[in-house]
């Protein structure tokens, strides 16, 4: 059987799910492609699963369906429909986002994170929500493997005991080379424009730098990931 | 005097040039914000500005006209025409993109690349065009301080001589710590989803890798930025 009306409960559950709030409310978050939907399977994330062919398991949706449900150009052949599973587990390198907005950034730090074992993201006010499409495409998978705290970065880093704590500076603070105590640290990355904000950095005594040429500075994705690079195990 | 006219031939010109040809037919590509109108001034590149104010030596255009020529959701203030500038100035540390598609992705590169000494790029085949808007912005003003080369990468690297070349993989290769030869180098980075090209890899005998966790990968801008981290001088 194949569901060929957009007015279908399932349908019009996926399509709201698009939204933000949506997610929050329902708990569930979609993924496109073949690759995530074998992933969050693996996982135990799957709810269900839907495709444009006949594939035992799925449930089949006409192309005209599959791309309302889809936010990509290449329209997938599969989606996935994920359990939203957080959980408060803190590793011991852990990365601290303060308002990163740009969804290609934040994919991107998760794949660096995963890759370099900061397992932990703490995501603080103003950040882009990570179930976002985009966040997903980009993260590559990596977002299944990372554990996720929302919380109020100020109560949230007053409360962090045993862990060496760095905000992160164009100029000022240490070379991220010196840094030599590597056990338990958490690494604060701050927005695309404006860096840090302020009572964040009032908070945290220490901050990290890239060495740069001139008054060059570096995406922000890029600066976690080399400072992720450095600082891994 | 104001141009309220989107008829008006200054402004047909503007809006032409959101398109990749016109740009390279025209030679001129727009930039978006007085932080990069300056800059375009200051590197004699700037042709005219145009601005919603009265500023001296501005042309001014309504609100309405400024909003059709930007590509921002903020519409900025002021936008610059400026001149390509092209040369074929070779750098002692060059970046080679094979087939580097998102703009965010190659702005970021712009941005390490200057701030670790790669000063000329070199783009293959596939590449997207770095007079995109979405280039320009997420390059920070990078864009106006590096040499860029359009190539066919097989006879470029064939007839590059002195330089050691090194192709990027995801696991094979030469841990990019153990490069002690920096001089002159040249390193060359593939496409989103495919990596290096076949015919590019049959000719560079050398591979450099940055070692991860698991099967983990990152995204291009992030891998180029460590490894232009790396090798910097």
């Amino acid at each position: 059987m194949e569901i060929t009306s957009l007015d279908n409960p399932k349908i019009k559950l996926l399509l709201k799910l698009n939204q933000s709030k949506y997610r929050k409310k329902e708990g569930l978050f979609i993924v496109e492609g073949a690759h995530l939907v074998k992933e969050a399977k693996n996982l135990n994330l799957l709810v269900e699963a839907y495709s444009v062919n006949d594939i035992d398991g799925y449930i089949k949706v006409t192309k005209e369906i599959m791309k309302k449900i889809s936010n990509t150009d290449t329209i997938p052949t599969e989606v996935g429909l994920c359990k939203i599973l957080e959980n408060n587990k803190l590793s011991n390198k852990i990365l601290i986002l303060d308002a990163v907005q740009d969804p290609g950034n934040l994919g991107a730090l998760m794949r660096s994170a995963k890759a370099f074992g900061f397992e932990t993201i703490v995501l603080g006010e103003g950040c882009c929500d990570i179930y976002n499409d985009k966040v997903i495409r980009s993260s590559q998978g990596a977002i299944f493997k990372l554990s996720f705290i929302h919380a109020n970065l100020v109560e949230f880093i007053s409360n962090l005991k045993d862990y060496d704590i760095y905000g992160t500076d164009v100029v000022n603070g240490i070379d991220v080379n010196e840094i030599k105590e590597k056990n338990k640290i958490a690494i604060i990355l701050g927005n695309e424009g404006n860096g840090v904000s302020q009572k964040v950095k009032e908070l945290v005594k220490k901050n990290i730098y890239i060495p740069l040429n001139n008054t060059e500075s570096l995406n922000v994705s890029v600066a976690g990931g080399i400072i992720m690079y450095v600082l891994k195990d």
